[in-house]
């Protein structure tokens, strides 16, 4: 598949509905890496190797030497927030990155001034925006958007786009008639129908434009068919839904050695305290219920209760996320495990994480942002599954049930690089070290 | 490969050196399932399912049911100690499984009697033997050991045997010129040589016996060239070492979550209570530096430093074992990991994990047991690099670097698995899904 | 004050509104402690000392052997609660004691049936009871209980009685003009008024009949103008309320050790897993918020935002409890606490109880009732501060702010036995010792 | 006894023998909180107020208003140690304040540069000094000192003096002949006897020159008779040992709460890791043994097993210190403390305590520095048993044991206060709020 893998040349422009904490930790993180004062810890593109033959090769190459990715030195950014402020005081007030680093790349991150918002109170109680677009239909608010969107590309010279969804979390929605068919859809833009949320309308119109969409928060956005049916039409890749981080990361690294040595699992407790504007956000329990299903669904998948009945068919998972300012964005969650072993003795696993909402989101955002260019330039279009690694609640083809083991995803991440470039499939069997036998192992 | 398998017919003899916590735990276990009053927790071979063919095949076979077994009610057990209590008075001082249930099973434990125990308390200096034989010479030693095997077999009448060690950890031993090769190591069982510790000398009748030997200990055993060699010859499998349970096992499951997300780890601080005998044993420095080193190796093997320096080249890794009596085997873990992220901003992970010992171990007896032998019915000799997913410090071929990572480990398992029964291995890749590839993912 | 005490002669009963967890465990306790079967450990009546003189005369009597006290064995138990099981199935139900132990006093326990119970259900949605009194007005409902209580001290030839609340959370309440004077109570009573609860009806008819009540929830019970006026005027001695366990507990332990070395408090937040009778009524709301009053309260009075603003000025509490059935009675609380020290610098400390409700609750019912008893018989009537120990939200003189710091409280309670038996208070200056000063330290 | 004290008239010299990490981040706070860039949180002496009267009159002035102690402004610096860095490059080395907040203060820090320190490195194996003084007989060495002090007074022009011990921990000592009077020990510093340690002979310099001592580490120091009758010659106020600090500070903040409740406790476990200098040091056993002894006495003291053998006699307690570079200063505890209640019933609680070591100290040395100089201007010499409060080992009279309970050592030092000037003591009774009992409550 190698050779048809387009080049990586001139700019990739990022563009990020939202300017919030995650945002501008990711903005002003890929600055400060570019001018040499701070490491891309905690992404793969930039960081991690990638194991290439046999385990007596030693070849462990970088992944960024491996496949061809944008070069950090050519992406430029753009975005859209409902409130005014610039991207160093939006950095500022969001209270993650420390202000002496802030300022070694203050005229950067001063320059990136928000594009006026789609928004829509109803979707976000609990935010008051300002800097806001004035429409009709939301036919006109999409058009606005694509506009926007060809303007950006055309001042800043891009070569190429993709978009990652950055902003809030929406109420909860079920998928409704009008996300069918592309046609509904297109209907209900036009007639203002309620169930078409603003995230919605910016997966449109980028998914219009060719432009690859990836979807940081739980909302529906591109995962309704009537999204996915422009992305064949338009040959464009997607991927949703939640980046995976914290609490939920945890869970998708404990649950698998669980069920690995098929110990069984009683109950799940999770609580996690938080202050920033998400944790303001979820305070909302409209809201917050949009959240907790994507978090809820996890365990469900890789326990499969259904076959395993007699370790997981009695697991009572609770999940509960409080507001709780003197820890800003420095989230933390507890988890308290009741599992049980043989002869059904009790055991309890206690987790507590000090964890950095923003700070473990940013390197997600552009691991997306790259691998999501990459698929667009290996014609990959449509649902982008093996990227499920950085989300709670993977987009899958329909009938397909999710994977959320995150060994698997890692597996299937690294598999598909290896495809992508024409290597041999890794599956840790290695009985030709030990029997002379003739096998890809 | 399928069709070369030997069917599992007859009786399965389970010998197993010291008769202590684990080891009648398992035992005790076996008996209740066999009578239906409890269940098999915690084994893969009883308990699990592995898939089959693509994921929307939904074929999830249990692995009794996939690979060719031993039944329960086919095994018997066996073993020596040091002390000459029978299996119900040891597991009643264990204090592992409430009497209420050992005493439904107090026949069938009553009976079994230990074999006077090949014993050197140079090796386990907190312990105090009793029921131990006498000899002139280790080889001679040997020869009780291989004629308590024989009138084993003869007298339960069984047509298979594996062995698995359940003795304490012996004092920390590296490897020398006597354990090199088979010819040395005989010389050195004539001659008394100081450094052929008694695990070493029922590895040696084991498989000079053609008996499968696996090694639960941190302990050489079977981890020298000499019976590398000797396992050759007689055509018998060998694994080891030192069962994964506890603070090790979450070691592996979590270290390869973050390393997956190439979250940068500066200090892994990992302490342990208990108050078994392993506790009182490992009380002892000489013998807490065995485990010791078995503890440390498996975070360099995950996170390889030589590759990820940036990441992982100051990682300050420190593991302590205290003996608490008043946990008595209910051993409790607690770690600190000290990570870092996006630009370098440090994070905390605290896992407590409030386990027991003994339940842990007693479904990885059963699990090397009946692995074991389908191995040696399968014609696989030597190292069972496959069965690594169950030990701390996995035996591989020389050169080769083990796999600590628990997920690759059990990717490695299920793959032999569907190797030794003729089925397509598991990839992860699923592009076929979206593109109408013709793969075996 | 010591020869006024009247002595503790004939049979005391004890009459517990609410025969759930808390109240079997008190009554299955105390009669297997007077079998000799198990301790009364928890309880300072039966296993604390006291020290009575100076440090260097080493007198510290047992408080049952300072203070006249009832003896365990002059105790009778009786009760009303809404459903019909005797004492011996609810234990059994309530999954707090091993049946191995409730079997050895199953006849005692069998004997106990309850008294039909005054129930409201609107006062506690989330309880469904059968065995309830039917009734014209709440006056009749309190000539009722009057009458049981006639009953039960004749049937049992008591000669003098206690009455604890054992009951569950009602829903809020705040004092209302109904509550204000005995005569609109009585007046309420007869109208049925809808804000007078069960509890308030208990307590009435208990104080009416001079028997001491003392209220183990956060109900307000005794604790209203017209219940303290009827107390007065039957001298009958009242304390309430709220059984002070777990996370409470731990909190007014902690927060006087912060407190005491001026260490700031920025957040506190709580929360709690439970699965018993107690968690499910918690479930709802309205009950919740009763709870959660009691339990907000204790950190204002402890740390003095008042006089201590740039300490305590801006500490955000929180408190959440969670339904978890897996863990049953065993509760569990989680606290984080986010402190300041020297300059300002950070630092957190976190908690995690692995309690159990009803063993934490068990000994405080049975020290309340004696405690109460003694001061019945030292004629000290009306609120009983000096018990405020046991309480999470004492009640006190009008105008009069509680002491939450469990060893002031402690101090009080022991000065206060010293003061009745006519001893020297503590006051642990002790400048005696080293400079020949004569004071009573 | 109010009239009795003596004005803070001038200048207070504090001299400190070990200028590392605690007693740089000590002077660097005093200066920050002289120029009114931060708050000195933590400080009894600063921050804390004092309750006068009864309850209802509602009188809590602050302590610093209430006994007429230095004010800060009068406050001026000196010291001795083994490395030559002034106090700015101390602090900076340390990594406890940050360097934003150090450099607002250089010029005040940078001028302090310590004395040459009397050292002996067989009693701190893992430290190398240089600036060092050298000496014939340890006589000389205490002359040596003496002639520090009386230059340090006059070049600072000061009225008085206080001397606070911030030195390592010296290796394991108990008291022995050269200890037992003052004539020994003269004697022993002619003779160089070897069991006269470095802070022992600074003990002796400034309590010969009347010159308050409090000793912040385990060492004997002022803890031996031939000091303490030095003490009474002079007339000088001394105190020791140990600041209690991190998790001996928890331990008698939570061991007095188990105690009150009558909780019994089976095991107490204790585990701490910190990177700093004393981390370092304590990784030596001989250090770390006189460390261990000062933190396991306390909760003997405050459970009394030998008055209740049922609660606290089989009490397993067990403390370990882990040298662990990644966290500095942060030192950082975990206890696991196994408690049984009503009816034997097993409970546990976890703490884990994430605290500064220096910032928890620092206030400590300041508040004993000025409450050890007011003891000196209201006549009272020898041991301050009141300031035990302070210490994790404190001093007492021959044949008095100390009071751990942090929460009576409270109560011993605000009755001091208030006997030193003059107020009713406070026994918390308040029965007169109830009865119109003419009492002092």
């Amino acid at each position: 598949m190698k050779e048809s893998v387009q080049p990586a040349e001139g700019k990739l422009g990022i563009l990020i509905p939202g300017l919030g904490a995650v945002a501008t930790t990711f903005i002003a993180g890929v600055e400060a890496v570019k001018k040499g004062i701070a490491q891309p810890i905690g992404s793969l593109t930039q960081t991690s190797n990638i194991r290439v033959g046999k385990r007596t090769e030693n070849k462990y190459p970088k992944i960024k030497d491996f496949v061809p990715l944008t070069d950090l030195n050519d992406i430029v950014f753009g975005g859209w927030d409902v409130y005014s402020d610039n991207v160093y005081d939006a950095a500022i007030n969001a209270k993650v990155l420390e202000p002496a680093l802030l300022n070694q790349i203050k005229d950067e991150l001063s320059a990136l001034v928000p594009m006026t918002a789609a928004f829509d109170k109803r979707f976000a109680k609990n935010l008051d925006g300002t800097n806001v677009k004035t429409f009709t239909t939301k036919y006109d608010l999409a058009e606005q958007l694509i506009a926007d969107i060809r303007n950006f590309k055309a001042a800043n010279n891009c070569s190429r786009l993709v978009m990652v969804w950055c902003g809030s979390t929406e109420i909860y929605q079920e998928e409704t008639e009008v996300h069918t068919t592309l046609a509904a859809f297109e209907e209900g833009l036009h007639n203002n129908h309620p169930d078409i949320a603003p995230s919605m309308i910016y997966a449109y119109a980028a998914v219009k434009e060719g432009v690859p969409f990836a979807n940081g928060a739980p909302n529906l956005s591109v995962d309704i068919p009537a999204i996915v049916e422009l992305a064949k039409l338009t040959e464009t890749p997607i991927a949703g839904k939640d980046f995976k981080t914290g609490q939920t990361l945890m869970k998708t690294i404990v649950a698998p050695g669980l069920s690995a040595r098929a110990l069984g699992v009683r109950g799940w407790f999770s609580t996690n305290i938080l202050g920033n504007r998400d944790g303001w956000v979820l305070d909302d329990p409209d809201n917050f219920k949009t959240k907790e299903v994507s978090k809820l669904s996890v365990l469900e998948e890789i326990f499969q209760p259904e076959i395993n009945p007699e370790l997981y068919g009695e697991l009572y998972h609770k999940v509960r996320i409080n507001y709780y300012p003197p820890h800003g964005d420095n989230k933390e969650s507890w988890d308290n495990i009741d599992i049980f072993g043989w002869l059904g003795y009790p055991m309890q696993i206690k987790i507590n994480f000090l964890c950095r909402d923003s700070i473990l989101a940013a390197p997600i955002v552009l691991d997306l942002a790259l691998f999501m260019d990459l698929a667009k330039r290996a014609n990959m279009s449509g649902v982008q599954e093996w990227l499920s690694f950085y989300l709670k609640s993977p987009q899958t083809a329909p009938g397909l049930k999710p994977e959320h083991d995150i060994f698997k995803q890692l597996m299937k991440l690294q598999n598909t690089l290896r495809h992508i470039m024409g290597e041999d499939l890794i599956t840790h069997l290695g009985l030709d070290y030990y029997q002379d036998l003739v096998e890809s192992m």
